[in-house]
C-alpha cells in the first residue's frame, strides 16, 4: 500500500479493503471505552475507529494523541450503520477500524483552530502561517492556485509560447514605481534593482526572435501597501511576434475562458465585449468599471448648460461637464442618506451632489425651483426617469464627475442587490489615451509605459497634439477590477524616438535610460505586443476573496513585513560592510519621508503592466 | 492564414499553398535578376524566391532587404527542380514564389553573423544577447528549457504535487553562503534577503499539510563566479511529506527518466545504480563519481603498509592511505607526460605521484627497485596489472589521495577515450556523512544542511563518535556533475536540539536564527523530506554545452555583470536616502575582501540544496 493521500477520498467503494493512511488529528471523541478520531490530510478528513474488540494495543496509544497529532494508521473500512453516517462529510458513509498505529508526532495545542472561517486576528494567522495552511480554505486556494498556473500554463505550451526566465537581478529604472535595491559586494557603490516587471526583457526577447514567449514571473514595487497590494506579486507575462491586436485579444479570451471553465467551471462567453476608454469613463466614471450591473451615467451638459442652476451653467461655461445618474427606486432614501451624498461626493474631489427625489409625480430637492419644466422634460427623457427615483448630478471637471458618480454608481448597485456575486463579467478597455499630462512635472507622462505603441493613424498628433494620441493599449476588466492589461509595442526607432521627445526626454536621457533597448531597435526588431495577467488577483477572484493575502502562502504585511521569519531584519555588520554600504539611522521618530517625487501612483491601479 | 510560425515547416505536403510568412532575412543571393532569400523564423529556414515573372513590384522592394532585415511576405509554395534542392535543409525540397512582400522593419549589420558555431568574443555576444538568441543553437537551447520545465511540471502534478510560489524578499540567515541583502525603506536599517534555496519555507509547507509541494524557484548566493554558477540559479525545488527515501528516490528516477526520454529521447533504465559517499570516494575519488567508464582506484596500503618504499609505509602507518589507478595501456607516455604527473598531483593538493611502467614483462619506475617480489606479486594481482599498463600510486590522507587519484582518473578516462559522450549514466550517492569536521572553526558542520535526518540507527552515535553519523541524504550524479540532492529532514525537536549541540550552536543561536521553523515543530510536524534539480545544469548537460551561461537568456559574466542592461549601476542619491543607506567608497583599487568568515565554500560543490 502506497496511496497516502487520501484520507478524504475514502467512499463506499472502498469497503472490505485494508488501508494505510498519514494524517493530523482533526477531532476525537471517546463514547464508552471507543474512541473515534477524524484524521485530516490534503484531501480531507475520514473517521477512525479504535475499539478494544479490533484495535488492540493500538486504542491505549491512540488514546494519548490529541488535536494536530500526526498519526499513522492502518485499519480496515467498513460501511458506517444507517443512523451513524455523517451527511456533511465526503467520506461519512465509511469509517476505518485501525488495527495498527504510530504516532508519527506530537503537537501542542495550537492558537486557533484549524477550520474554515475562523474569526482570529490575522497578524497571529500569519505568524502561525504553517497552521493556517492546514486550514481547508488555505489548501482549498493553494490548490486552485497552482491549478490556475497549470492551466495558464498548459494553454500556452499548446500555442507554442516558450517559457524564459529573465533576471531578477537586473538594472534599476527610475520611472514608474519604486524599486527595490540590491547592493553589489562585486561592483562597490552600485546596485542591482528587482525587476517591476520582465517588460524590457520580454521585448528584447522578442529581438532575440522567440516570438512567442511567457513567464509566470515575480515582480517587485516598494510602494506603500493596501489590501490588494503586495511589495512582490505574481504576473502572467505574454509576449508575441508579428500578431495584431485582435489576435492576441481573442487568444487571451480564449485563454481566460478556460482558466475560468477549468477551475471554477464557469462559461464565458467571447468575444469579450470591448469598450474604449472614453465610454468606460463617460458611462461608468471608470477605467475598470464592473459591468455586472447598468446603471449609467448619462451626460447632460447639453441640457442645463443655459440653466437657471447657475452651478450647473458656470462649470459647463468654463469646460466642465454636468452629469447624472438615475438612482433607481431610491426616492425612499432618508433625509440622513441624503445628506452623506455631499461627503460621499467630497471623498472623490467633488465639491458638492446635487439630487432630486422623484415621488408621486412631484420632484423635489435644492436644485428643483431652478429648473425650467422643457429641462425637466429633456432630463426626463434622458434619464428615463420613472415615479420613485433618485437623480443625482455632479458639475466639474470630467475626471472629478467620473470619479463622484462612477463610486455612487458602485454604492448604488451594491445598495440596490444588482450585483450578482456568482457572475464573471469580463471587458476589454481599449483605446487608452497614450500619455497624460502631468500638471507638477509640467509634461506628458505615459500613460501605460514609454514602449507602448500609439495608434497608426493617430501619429500625425505627435506634432499638434499629443494628448489626443490614442494607444494601441489593453486592459482586461472583471468585475471592477484590473485582472490584465497590456500593449502593441513601438518598433520602430523614429516613434521610439518621437515618444520620447513627447515625453521631455532629451535623446541623452532616454539612451541613458533604456539604450540597450534602442540600440535593439537597430537590429530588425519585429512588431510585438503582449499582456500580463495579475495572477493573484485572479486567484483571489476565482475564490471568491477579498484580500489578496489570502492567495499567497507567505505574504507580506501592510508594513511589508514577514510576520513569520521576521523579515526584515538587522544583519551583521560585516555583511554591510562587505557590500560597502552603511545604514542612516532614522532620526527622531518620523517615518523617513519618500524622496525625489517619484510618482508613486504610477503603478497604483495596475496589477500587472503589461 | 494565421499560422506565421512556420518558415522551417514548410514541406512537399503545402505545395501548391499560398502562404503568409513572417520572418528575418537570413541571406540573400541575386542570381541574374532573379532574387533568392532564406526567410528564417524560430522554426527554420525556407529559400523565397522574387522574380520579374511573379513578383511584380515586391521584386524592387525585397531588392533593399538586407540580413536582419523584418519581412512579412506572400507567395505560392513550388516544389525546387531538382538540380536546385537542398538536402542540408529541412525545407530544401520547396521555395515560395512571392506576390507581396512588406518590409516589416530594416537592420543594420549585426557585430556578427546569426548562425551555429560561430567563434566570437562571448562579452559581444552577451552584450548583444537579443541578436545572439536568435541564432538557432541559442533558440534551440531555449526551446528545450521550456519543455524541460514543461516536463518536470507535467509529471509532479500527475503526481499530485502542488506548485506554490515562496518568498524573494525574505530573511538572511548567515550560514552557508552569503546572502544577497535588501534594504527595506519602510523599516529603516533592516534588510531582506534574497533565499538561497527555498528550503526552511519548503518544510514549512510540510507543516502547514501540503504533503506535496514543487516550485521552479529562483535562487541567489552572492558567491565568486566559476564557469558552472551563476549569482541567481533555477532549481526545481521538491519536498514530500510521509514518503520514505526509498519511495522518493523511486520516484524522483521516473521523473528523470522521462525527462530525458522527452527532451533527448534517450533511454535511462531504472532503477539507478545507488553508491554510497564512502564508496564513491574510495573507488572514484569523488562524490560526484563519472560512472561512463570503469578504471576503479585500487586500495593497496595493506599490500605496501611494511614495505621498503618508505613514502608508501611511513604514510600507512600514521594513518594515511595509499592508492592505485592503473591506467590500462599508459605505459608509453612520455617521459615528459611522467614527468607531468607531479604538477598534476600537487594542483590537487599531492605531495607526488609514483609511477611504474610495464613494458616487455619489465616493471620500470623511481620506486621499483624498493618492491619486494611479493609486493608485485600483490599489486599484480589487486590491479590486473597486464603488459603496456602505467600504474600510479598516490599516499597520503584519505581525502588527497582521493582528489588526486579521482582527477587523474578522469584525465586517463578522457585520454584513453573511455568516455561515451553519448551516454548519460545516473547514480545516488546516498550515505553521507551528517557532519564534517571543520578545522579552522574547531566545530562540526552540516555536510547537506541543518535540517538534514541523521540514520535512525546512527543517533546513539551523537553522544559518542557524532563524526561517524549517516545522514538520510542523496545526491543525483550524472556523468560526473552533481545534478540534484536533497535529504530527509529532521521532524523532532529533540533530534533537532541534537543536531543544533552537535553544530556547537546554542540554543538562544539556534532559535534566533530558526525559531520559526524550531516552533512549527512544536505543532504537529510530518515526516518529510525532499530533493532539488539544479535546473541550470541539467539543461546544460541535455544540450551537450559545458557552460552555464549557454543555458540561461540572460546571464551573469564572471564578475557578475549584466553586459546588455550594464547592470549593477550607480543610482540616484535620493533613492539611496529612502532606504536609509548610504555607500562606501572602495579605499584604493584593492578589491575588497570577504569579510567575517562566511563559509563561501559551503555551497560550492552544490548546483541545489534540497
Amino acid at each position: 500500500m502506497s496511496e497516502i493521500i487520501h484520507c478524504g477520498r475514502l467512499s463506499k467503494a472502498d469497503v472490505g479493503k485494508t488501508v494505510e493512511l498519514k494524517g493530523w488529528v482533526q477531532r476525537r471523541r471517546d463514547l464508552g471505552g471507543v474512541l473515534f478520531i477524524d484524521l485530516r490530510d490534503r484531501t480531507g478528513i475520514v473517521q477512525i475507529v479504535f475499539n478494544p474488540d479490533f484495535s488492540g494495543d493500538a486504542l491505549a496509544i491512540a488514546d494519548r494523541a490529541r488535536s494536530e497529532f500526526v498519526l499513522a494508521v492502518k485499519g480496515k473500512v467498513v460501511e458506517r450503520e444507517a443512523e451513524t453516517r455523517n451527511p456533511n462529510l465526503a467520506t461519512g458513509e465509511v469509517e476505518v477500524r485501525i488495527t495498527e498505529i504510530e504516532v508519527l508526532n506530537a503537537a501542542k495545542t495550537p492558537p486557533f483552530p484549524i477550520e474554515d472561517g475562523i474569526e482570529v486576528d490575522e497578524s497571529l494567522r500569519l505568524k502561525y502561517r504553517y497552521l493556517d495552511l492546514r486550514r481547508p480554505e488555505m489548501q482549498r486556494t493553494l490548490l486552485l492556485r497552482s491549478k490556475a498556473a497549470k492551466i495558464f500554463r498548459d494553454f500556452l505550451d499548446g500555442e507554442q509560447f516558450v517559457e524564459v526566465e529573465t533576471p531578477i537581478l537586473t538594472k534599476s529604472t527610475p520611472e514608474g514605481a519604486r524599486d527595490y535595491l540590491v547592493p553589489s559586494r562585486v561592483h562597490p557603490e552600485e546596485f542591482f534593482a528587482l525587476p517591476q516587471s520582465p517588460q524590457i526583457f520580454k521585448q528584447l526577447l522578442m529581438v532575440g526572435g522567440i516570438e512567442r514567449y511567457y513567464q509566470i514571473a515575480r515582480c517587485f514595487r516598494d510602494e506603500d501597501l493596501r489590501a490588494d497590494r503586495q511589495p512582490e506579486f505574481t504576473q502572467v507575462d505574454i509576449e508575441t511576434s508579428f500578431l495584431d491586436q485582435d489576435q492576441l485579444l481573442e487568444m487571451m479570451e480564449r485563454l481566460t475562458a478556460r482558466l475560468f471553465k477549468e477551475t471554477v467551471g464557469a462559461d464565458i462567453p467571447t468575444p469579450f465585449q470591448r469598450i474604449t476608454y472614453a465610454d468606460a469613463i463617460d458611462k461608468y466614471g471608470s477605467d475598470k468599471p464592473d459591468l455586472r450591473f447598468g446603471l449609467e451615467i448619462e451626460d447632460i451638459t447639453d441640457i442645463v448648460k443655459d440653466s437657471d442652476a447657475k452651478v450647473f451653467a458656470s462649470v459647463a461655461a468654463s469646460g466642465g461637464v454636468v452629469r447624472a445618474l438615475n438612482a433607481k427606486g431610491c426616492a425612499t432614501w432618508s433625509r440622513k442618506e441624503l445628506d452623506d451624498l455631499q461627503p460621499f461626493a467630497a471623498r472623490y474631489g467633488g465639491k458638492g451632489l446635487a439630487w432630486i427625489t422623484v415621488k408621486d409625480g412631484e420632484w423635489r430637492g435644492p436644485i428643483v425651483k431652478f429648473l425650467k419644466p422643457e429641462e425637466i422634460q429633456a432630463l426626463t427623457e434622458r434619464l428615463g426617469v420613472e415615479d420613485g427615483d433618485l437623480l443625482t448630478f455632479s458639475a466639474d471637471k470630467k475626471k472629478v464627475v467620473a470619479d463622484v458618480l462612477g463610486n455612487l454608481r458602485l454604492k448604488v448597485g451594491r445598495q440596490l442587490g444588482l450585483i450578482d456575486d456568482s457572475a464573471f463579467k469580463f471587458a476589454w478597455v481599449v483605446d487608452f489615451p497614450l500619455l497624460g499630462w502631468d500638471e507638477d512635472a509640467k509634461r506628458y507622462v505615459a500613460e501605460h509605459h514609454p514602449f507602448t505603441r500609439p495608434m497608426d493613424e493617430d501619429l500625425h498628433l505627435f506634432e499638434t497634439d499629443p494628448g489626443a494620441i490614442r494607444a494601441q493599449a489593453y486592459d482586461l476588466v472583471l468585475n471592477g477590477y484590473e485582472v490584465g492589461g497590456g500593449s502593441m509595442r513601438i518598433y520602430k526607432r523614429d516613434v521610439q524616438e518621437q515618444m520620447f521627445q513627447a515625453l521631455g526626454f532629451s535623446m541623452e536621457e532616454a539612451h541613458e535610460k533604456f539604450g540597450f533597448l534602442l540600440d535593439a531597435f537597430d537590429y530588425g526588431t519585429p512588431p510585438h505586443g503582449g499582456i500580463a495577467f495579475g495572477f493573484d488577483r485572479l486567484v483571489m477572484l476565482l475564490t471568491g476573496r477579498t484580500n489578496l493575502r489570502e492567495t499567497i502562502a507567505f505574504p507580506k504585511t501592510a508594513s511589508a513585513t514577514d510576520l513569520l521569519s521576521d523579515a526584515p531584519s538587522r544583519v551583521d555588520l560585516a555583511q554591510l560592510q562587505q557590500l560597502h554600504i552603511r545604514t542612516v539611522p532614522k532620526l527622531g521618530s518620523k517615518p523617513a519621508q519618500p524622496q525625489g517625487g517619484q510618482p508613486a501612483e504610477a503603478a497604483a491601479g495596475a496589477p500587472a503592466q503589461g
